[in-house]
């Protein structure tokens, strides 16, 4: 779907010429790349699948970041945890060979990500490990064809999803890496130099753009410099001007410690980002299903993987305030996502199923949760004549009437439960708001069981 | 608790022979063996824990019967998985290496298990492979403290129960031995010879009785012949007369091709061994949460698990049919107990907090499932005033009354729910049974989410 | 030609029967195995090689006793080279998959060992290790058919050496294992059970004896105990009356700890043991060309191996004194016999081929060694009509003469240098003796470079 | 000795200024490069040791060629040793990891390398492999200090050889690489791109020299394009002009296909380059003691190795018509030098410590071999007084006369056999040259066994 052939990319242009419309290029500055709107489908998509897989998911312990507290930091559990188990002197580098995939199966993980209802993913392509999880040019013995798996994990998972679902194929990509010494050594010429950004992390992007048509790039390891170094406007003019993937192409905003939050495509600013309150660009909420890792880790126990009713509740809120949700999970070093995770992934699917209509495609109201009751968060659909609002109700309302704060009602305003058959009678209530009665539902009647959606529709004026 | 000193000896002596009671001491028999009573600690129990552990927890593929069915059987997908992960000639033996166990914490196993719920656990001390998880004589170069982990992980365990929790420590142990030369020595002798029995299996059996002092022992690998090679019953009668855990020691019926759900102990008959119907001598039903394997199998998906709504289906009819529930999980070769198992029995064990009552110390009541409505198991207990009688309810009633066939009710007869706090009106059927008024109950005034116990209690006549 | 069949032993039989000649029967007592002559063969051949290899060769660390150097009395070298090399709780089993033998080929083995001049071997089937390098019945997983090789090293030995050589085929077994557990459980007992002896030690040695039929049987691992436990004089008895190579099986004496030295076969007494002076019953001197260890060490730079002239001064002296040389190799775990002792044994071949004449089928001479000259060993061949002495000398005589004390001279003595065409001239001694005049012989004519044979020869009287 | 500071340099300069002799800076020209003497200590050396050690020695198998033999020509013995002995997609970078050097000991190599004789050695720093025995910038994770090893072999041998021999360190360098992606990409490109000689083999010469000062360099893989691509003159008129070792850098002619045996410093032309006759320029013959293979092969048996004769007529040889001899041994992947290759080197050092006069700072003579009589190489030494002519000879005589054909002589010639301390009488050959009278000299007077040498020394006219 991404592949735009050269008789494509002419018609493009002539399509232009002809008729003078915006087949505008984008300047390598942050103003002119801010301009670009972000593509629909990615706002319509709310939910995306984030997949942490590297060479850290072989000793697959505390963190992802397992390299850098063990030999960056040298934390004492990771020191520990190395005495213990390997021999002396086993380096970071001799776990690759260990990184052996032998259940990885593209075409289930796809299916996986497509019955969690999400509508893109994010694949490590590289980690601040800088292992290349890809075929590439620029990163010799110390990628997934050359050691270890012996396998294009990038391009196989692209090529399970385009084949089997309707799913955008992302990337994450990591601008730096803790250990390369020629970004050492950049950084210790205090960033004059860029010899890393040349020969690696630029050579890289393009290479992954071209050869895989990523719809989604979720850069990262941004955070040390300024744009500056990492020159990443002219990357980014490309993909959006000539890139293969120039039309559909999003990304997010960490370009450098002074750009994330501010420019580029989707805020992604922190780690789960969830601000709470109605923002005025599009946002990203990346969070883990883990508790404590992104990466797959052995030592987490149930009580370390969030609940449904959690994920649920993150979704609502982010939804509801303009951003999208990114839910990462772990797979482990021999190419398998666990039960736990698929689970969650499979429980959140179930739930779309019933209540998708208040997310997908969605828009924020003009308020984000309830001004009564808590726990109520808000979504809008606005279609030519009619305007649907949902409220999602996190706890089952405790008595027989549900009182809310934010809705306008008319007479012609319908209360419906997503899943439900029936309608609700109302009241509009004193100061505004509704008062919805909740009749007694029983338990094999309620359309699911860990958040529920209100939903109002009235005709618009 | 289960350690005997001399002193406790020579009382329970002094006092057989001040009361001239029934010391009865077990002759080598099987009619001698199955005079005795099975101790109470077990029936009341009702649920233990069953852990595959070994290995063929390395390989991790398929089964538990790995090395049978690659070497023995010869089959083409373990052929296959060998071929493509592992160098030629590798063997089975092989994989002992890598059999770690660093994660392995028993303290904190034993806290699964006692969220769980359940009264009584099976290690694998000894699966077919032949490879003892404890420090032995009699399997040199071939156990967990010469090989692999390098510790005794049935005395851990053994410990950390005893330590922390009031569940009862118990072994399984496999008889025969697939591929043991002195074995099929014996077998290719047709049995005329007993070396592998006289030099291992027997000493075994006894060296983990007075070393660990298990109360439980599920023997098994005994289908191959009868009980005459084993020579099983003068262990038993040595268990029941002279071991440290003669007064509480249940051993079940798995001695003999010709023994098995006809004598000894608990009758384990076959896995998963459900007659549906009351069973007049004690029986087990030993069940695996992986619905194809009982030794963990990494290529088990989210589907490969069986739900907790089936558990407890599972449950109800077991108990209701007067066996116990042993349920099964498989660790990792690393030691871990992923937290898909952990899930499933603290899900277990949340409902049996709830509806614990209708479990243990009941025993079957007239009736086992309802006569009306399907998906009803029945369990009671009898007390001094009163008797009660519990209707598991698989399914929530679909209409607002539940009409069950079989309960016989006075005008005293109490209808309640577990777990909520009113009664429930009722009304005698009119062929008999009884029909209970489901009132409106909001969803978050629901006891429990899977499965539901009414209790019907009245004073005996 | 070990290889005795039915008829075979019918014929023997019918033989004895007719002839009444001594087909005498042994009884398990040392009177009557001591006097059971020991077959020609052994004391023709004088050399045979001595190979040590088992998990031990994995390690291949300073000697083949490092199990128990490392566990058992726990010296600092061996702990340090544990610690530094291997993860923590890495055990001596775990090696054994480390045993790989891919390089393993019996027949050049056997083209090496032809080409040394060495009529016999003696290979380990089983070191103080317990490891079984042959598909045996008695070591279930810990022997090379179920772990590391999977192969049966001794029997593709025996194999090669019989197809392609005349050399016949030995084995070195050790009766005790350092810590098999019970054996431990016999010492504990102070050597009143014999659990171990019945079902490991004896089992091993007939299986091996059945299944490869070797000529030579080197018993080690004697010392802790004396041969009431071994009780090994019933297993030497059936070796001489009944089993497959009774006509021609040699065996040491290395049967317990009050025995070696004393009974059995072939002396052997301590390793490298080497009197220096005649012995009336026949003796073997085990020594090893790493001057440090029998099993192969990395450690060993080139002066830890001996050289040629260390060895033909051992053989000389060994053989002038009645003894066999039993030399010893040290393989490696991937089954190559390094060029280092190659190049020995090829170098001692050379030297047998010119020399030869003084060392098989010789008996020793009157004297041993020479009375007035340093570093001169004798041997003789007494024939119908004539007897040859042989000198062999270490070092080149320093002037134009060589004086000797010990032989006696008639006018018809003629002497000879071994490989060299022309007679000496020589005078007899003022005191008894002879002086040899040393002509000058040109470099390239001495036939060899490390060591010389004189030869006398006369009529007898 | 190879520490040049900074005041050094400036008083090198000023010495230059003040005398304004040929302190000449060379261009990036090969005339220019050419025009440069080679540093005295070389020519005068005439025997280096060099050594092949990397990722290939941990295979070990047929030759250090080993990778590019299995994947990049498919040769099947090369495949059927990985597919016999690893895993299915086993890659060669899976092997770094095992190159675990924990023997290494530079010092004991430094021992060797003295004892041998020789005055340089060179290492392999890179192979075409890639992997780089040092820590280095410009490959990240393929390199001893990040994986494998986790040493700075390169560093741990220069400092060991300066701090306890006089031994010149050197170095051997790769340019190309087989697999690396950038040089296969320039391939692609006709080498119309350099980008692997910018970022790659350039800054690697550059860091090499900085950072260990070698005093020889053998350049290698150079073959596959003219030295257009390689764009080496630069470098070496850096090495030359500037860099911490310009006075003593030796460097050699493997710098493009078109420039071997051309142009640069000494000519190492083909592997094994052995002319047998007089060359105009200084030259090297780089050969190995292995046959076959110039890294560790497990699979050499004895007669794989060359002999010392025949390393000694080899060094007659290649000294004679002007050459120096660069002798290669392959350690072990865990660091250790063989003891067959440790033994060859030390019969060399043997066979100098009595015959180095004819070596060490000889020059060629007017004739190289005899005219007469075969196997007789000459050297020569020309002192103020005297002219010292060294005849090698290979074989001893096999009369009591040599006779020579190219010697000329005067009454005042002395002839002697280096390590003898007599003289030997001669006659002048009827047509020129000279015949040698040979005495008889016993076994034990013969200074060597394996070649020796007669000095003709006269008084110059």
């Amino acid at each position: 779907m991404a592949v735009v052939n050269k008789a494509g990319l002419l018609l493009t242009l002539s399509f232009c010429l002809l008729l003078t419309v915006s087949c505008k290029r984008y300047l390598p500055t942050w103003d002119s790349i801010d301009s670009r709107p972000i593509p629909d489908w990615y706002d319509e998509g709310k939910i995306g699948i984030f997949i942490h897989w590297g060479v850290f998911s072989v000793p697959s312990f505390s963190t992802e970041w397992f390299w850098y507290q063990w030999e960056g930091r040298k934390l004492q559990p990771y020191i520990d945890f190395m005495t213990k188990n390997y021999k002396p002197d086993f380096t970071y580098a001799d776990f690759a060979s260990m990184f052996t995939a032998e259940f990885y199966d593209p075409i289930q993980w796809a299916q996986i990500f497509k019955a969690s209802g999400a509508k893109y993913i994010a694949l490590t392509t590289k980690h601040h490990e800088g292992f290349c999880n890809w075929d590439t040019k620029y990163s010799f013995n110390w990628n997934s064809m050359d050691v270890g798996p012996k396998r294009d994990l990038v391009g196989e998972l692209a090529g399970a999803l385009r084949l089997t679902t309707d799913i955008r194929f992302g990337i994450y990509h990591s601008l730096f890496e803790w250990f390369h010494p020629l970004y050492l050594q950049d950084a210790s010429n205090n960033y004059t130099t860029q010899d890393f950004v040349k020969f690696k992390t630029m050579p890289e992007l393009y290479e992954l753009v071209n050869k895989y048509m990523p719809e989604f790039i979720f850069s990262d390891g941004d955070w040390m410099v300024d744009d500056f170094y990492w020159n990443a406007t002219e990357f980014i003019a490309w993909l959006y001007n000539d890139s293969p993937v120039k039309d559909t192409i999003v990304v997010n905003d960490r370009w450098g410690q002074n750009i994330r939050c501010k420019h580029g495509g989707v805020l992604d600013c922190d780690d789960r980002y969830n601000p709470g309150v109605l923002q005025n660009r599009k946002w990203e909420n990346c969070m883990t299903i883990d508790r404590d890792s992104w990466g797959y880790r052995r030592n987490a126990q149930l009580d370390g993987y969030i609940t449904i009713e959690e994920i649920l509740s993150t979704l609502a809120e982010t939804v509801s305030c303009g951003g999208n949700l990114l839910i990462n999970i772990g797979p482990t070093h021999d190419g398998r996502i666990l039960p736990i995770f698929e689970e969650r992934l499979r429980q959140m699917g179930q739930w779309l199923q019933v209540n998708g209509e208040a997310i997908y495609a969605t828009k924020p109201w003009v308020y984000q949760n309830d001004t009564l009751t808590k726990g109520v968060w808000y979504t809008s659909r606005n279609e030519t004549d009619t305007l649907s609002v949902y409220a999602i109700i996190l706890d089952w309302p405790t008595g027989d009437t549900l009182t809310l704060g934010a809705p306008v009602t008319s007479l012609a305003t319908t209360v419906t439960l997503l899943g439900y058959p029936d309608m609700f009678s109302w009241e509009p209530g004193s100061m505004g708001g509704i008062t919805i009665n909740i009749p007694s539902i029983p338990f094999n009647k309620i359309p699911c069981q860990w958040a529920w959606v209100f939903k109002f529709q009235g005709l618009k004026n």
